[in-house]
This record gives structure tokens, C-alpha cells and sequence, in this order.
């Protein structure tokens, strides 16, 4: 965050039919193996990817990598999830795997090994993604949590673990009333606070803006991660309390708004060509963050 | 259940190091592309689960597909899984994937349309998994399980809420008593209940033994995965009150003590071979559970 001034996070999440209009002239070299669709997708999906990080890399500090959008293409969109992530590294840029995982045991081993450092087989070692954070959903409790912990831990990665997420169904679970005090999320929490440092980093409460100051007294020296800014309708200068840890204690991140900047913008006009759009907007957001996190 | 007189599930849950022994002789073509050992490993975990699926089929009615052991062997993975996926459907099975996503919006409608039914993109259609059932994770609240269970729907596919699991981590968040009485795992029953049935069959829920009564209280018309059998500890005859909502009312699923039964076996017996082993065990559970279901 202090070598590159930044704290905002570059969301990954490309839906085939909203590629950027010029990534579709690359996807005629179809990726991997398996049924055309899916191999020219995932092409189509990678072009843009790249196209995206190349724009607003110099204004970012990670990427969030949407697993669940690459998963639907198939072999070919694990190709494409892998080649994202290679070149985000290549860029400077930390890698997010956002998968929301969640079990126990073995596992919870397997899903860590896959997102970070792979694994050694019989057949030899089989490579991870390689990445420096990834995102796991505390349900099923500490036992769940710690195959990723330790696993994060071994490769210098993070975990991010789900706090307080931002999307109204919060309320069911999450907000339940505990009761000896307080809300399920905020046991969660402690929990998060009880795992301690991870790898270099921190382990990572992914909360939501109205909760950060509650969030912030139960984990003191967790890094947050913000999403809801832009598309689904969070702002920038909400997450101050965030920054009461650091400049780190908070990663903002955006994706349609970055993304999707080119679109609001008047057809025609030079702005209007997503990678300088979504270069200006990433900067935007950057800048604010940035004065904020010093304030 | 009722066609084949079993409520058994084949768990297929391949460690790479652990194959049945004859498996590795097949691993010679390895599968999809990308670095040798990934590719390697995934035709050696393919032949494996194919020789587990043929050797127990008679006795079983699905196979759950432990999404996190493919995920670790990349794209090459991915093309086992999905063939191994096919082949317990040509043996008439039913394919639950385990997968325990849980995430909002388009995330959570890219994660069914992976596990169900795939998706209509701009370079044609993309292949789902064809899941008969997934595995969801409900803590962030019902607008994450609702696009699941659309979708199931629309494919005549059901969903897995996890409500009370059976590792000894449950208890840190899903059995925090909630102020106005009842546990967290007992609002998710209540969510549950509320999705009411999907598609041909019902919502289900994966619970775990020792609160069954209550569960079934909670969610009467709901069919229950119950995990935990064989090798984690939980015994086929303490699940009777799921069977309270008929002869489908449980899927018990067992995953270890099938795979590995020819372990327990003296080496050199005619039994220790792995698949007469698997076979045996799978048949006397398919044997107590459906006596108990009908008693």
C-alpha cells in the first residue's frame, strides 16, 4: 500500500456478455481444451482481463479475482483464471482469490493448496494460484478456519475471512442477536481477532461500511476489506474508521464502477474508451482513499 | 431412493496420495493440458473414482463430488471432474456437488449456472456440471441462497443448505444462542423451511445426527444430508428421526469408510481388494439404513 499510494482493489468479475468491445477481437485464438463455447469465452474473458489490469494497474494495489466467474467456463476458465492471476503478479499487483470457501479437514487443505501454494502428489507437485490473499466464510467455525490459516501462513499469504458482508441477507444471519450481547457477526469477529497475524500480513475482515467502527474495536490490527463502493452504491469517504489501523487497514475495492466506467460517460467522446475510463476512475478513487487513509 | 432401495451416498473425496492401488496403472494418459503432474494426477483420481463408482453403484443412489480435491488439480481437474460426474450418471446416479458455495447476486447465479444447468453466452452455450444437487453455505442470508435455488429449479436440481454441521467448529458460530431463544443453526432451519421445495424434490438440509429431532421439527418436509458416518464416527442407526419424512427423508452419506474399507481388511484376503471391500461396506449400509427407514 505505501510503494504504490493506493489502497484500492481492482474487482475481477467478467460476465462474457459485457466484455469490453475490443477484447472480443482476441478471443478468435480459443483457450484450453474442451466444447468451442467455453474455450472462446474463456479467450474473450482473458483479453478483457488483461485489457482491465493493463488500464488500472498503475492506480491499484491487488486485484479480486471472482472465482465463480471463471468456474463457469470450465477447464478452459481455469486456464484463464490462472494466466489473470499471472499477469496481475507481472504487473506488481496482489492477487485476491475470491471464492467465499468453507469446510473442514482435508478439505479445507485442498481449497487452500489450490489457492495457494499447490500441493505434492505422487505424480510431483501440483502448482496453486498463487494467491496472496483469499476470501473464506466462517459458518462452520474455527476448525474451518485454520487449515487456511496455516496454509496462508506457510506460502506468506492472508486470509480474508467474511465478517459483516454488505448485501441486504446480511440481516438474517449475520445480524441475529446473540444472546449474551451483541450480533453473530460480531462474535465472528473475535474469532477473526483470535486467529492473530498471518504470513506478512494481517488476517483480513471483509465488513461493511456501517459497521466499521464496531468492526475496528473488535479487530484492531486486521486489514479490512471494503467492497460496495461504486456500483453497488458505497462511498469512498465512509471508511474512515477503517484507516485507524494504517494506511493498510483498509483495501477498497471496485469493480463494475471501474469496469463499467466507460458506459456512463457520453458516447463518442475520447473519455468514453473503457481503458481510459476505467483508468481515470480507478485514479479517482485512488486519490480519495489515499487522502483519507492520511488524514 | 425408492427405485433403488437405497438412501446411501458414495462420497468422492480422491486424495492423490491415497488411490486404490490398481488406479495409477491407468494414469498413464494423463488428462487435459497444462504441467505434467496436475495432469497426471487428475487421470489417476479419474480412474480411481471411476473403479469406486463401478464397484459400489449397485448399492448406492448418488455420488457427492468433493469439489475442493478437483479444484486442487487445476483445468485437468476440472476434465475429471466432469467425467467422473457423467459416469455416475450413465450408472444411474444421482451427482451432488459439494462445493459449499455461498455468495450473492451474479456471483451466486455464476455458481449454479457451474453446478447446474451452465449458461447462454455470446459465444453459445457453456456446459454447467449438471449437478442434481449442491451444497450452499447460508450465512450471508437468504438473497445468497435464493439465486441458488432458482436456478436449481429451472434445472430440476435441488439445493444442500448447511445448517448444523458435524464438525466439532459448529459449535463457535452455528449453535450461538440467539436472544429470543433457539440457536443460529435453528434460524437457518427456519430459512430453510421458508425456500420450501425445489424442483422434483425438496430442499434439503445437511444437518448432523445429534440434532435431528429439532430439525425435523423445523424443516418437516425437507430431505437431510447426514455426513459423519464411517470414518468421522456417526453410526447409520442414530439417524431414524430423519426418516420421520419418509423413506428419502435422509441421504446418508459415507465416504471413507467405503473407499478405504479394504484397509480395515487383512492384507491378502480375497476381501482386501478395494473394490469388493467398497462394494460390501456400501451394501451394508445401503442394508441398515433402508431397514431403518422402513421400520
Amino acid at each position: 500500500v505505501a510503494e504504490r499510494e493506493s489502497q484500492i482493489v481492482l474487482g475481477i468479475d467478467p460476465d462474457p456478455g459485457a466484455l469490453w468491445p475490443q477484447a472480443d477481437v482476441e478471443s478468435e485464438t480459443a483457450l484450453g481444451e474442451g466444447p468451442e463455447p467455453a474455450r472462446r469465452a474463456a479467450a474473450a474473458v482473458l483479453a478483457h482481463c488483461r485489457a482491465l489490469i493493463d488500464a488500472t494497474a498503475p492506480a491499484v494495489v491487488a486485484v479480486k479475482l471472482q472465482l465463480a466467474r471463471f468456474e463457469l467456463l470450465g477447464a478452459p476458465g481455469r486456464v484463464a483464471l490462472a494466466t489473470v492471476a499471472e499477469h496481475a503478479r507481472a504487473r506488481g499487483l496482489l492477487v485476491i482469490a475470491d471464492g467465499k470457501r468453507g469446510d473442514i479437514d482435508v478439505t479445507a487443505r485442498a481449497y487452500a493448496a489450490a489457492l495457494f501454494a499447490g500441493a505434492d502428489t505422487p505424480f510431483g507437485h501440483v502448482d496453486g494460484l498463487r494467491a496472496d490473499l483469499a476470501t473464506v466464510n466462517p459458518l462452520m467455525g474455527l476448525d474451518a478456519l485454520e487449515p487456511f490459516v496455516s496454509c496462508a501462513r506457510e506460502s506468506g499469504a492472508g486470509v480474508l475471512v467474511l465478517v459483516r458482508t454488505s448485501n441486504p441477507g446480511a440481516a438474517d444471519v449475520e445480524d441475529l442477536p446473540v444472546q449474551d450481547g451483541g450480533a453473530v457477526w460480531e462474535r465472528i469477529a473475535v474469532l477473526v481477532a483470535s486467529l492473530g497475524a498471518v504470513g506478512g500480513g494481517e488476517v483480513v475482515g471483509a465488513t461493511e461500511p456501517g459497521h466499521l467502527a464496531r468492526a475496528r474495536e473488535l479487530m484492531p490490527c486486521a486489514c479490512f476489506l471494503l467492497p460496495g463502493v461504486g456500483a453497488q452504491g458505497g462511498r469512498v469517504e465512509d471508511l474512515a474508521p477503517a484507516f485507524a489501523a494504517g494506511r493498510a487497514g483498509g483495501l477498497v475495492t471496485a469493480s463494475r464502477s471501474i469496469a463499467g466506467a466507460y458506459l456512463a460517460l457520453e458516447t463518442g467522446a475520447a473519455g468514453a474508451r473503457p481503458a481510459a475510463a476505467a483508468r481515470a476512475e480507478a485514479e479517482r478513487l485512488r486519490e480519495t482513499a489515499w487522502a483519507l487513509s492520511g488524514a
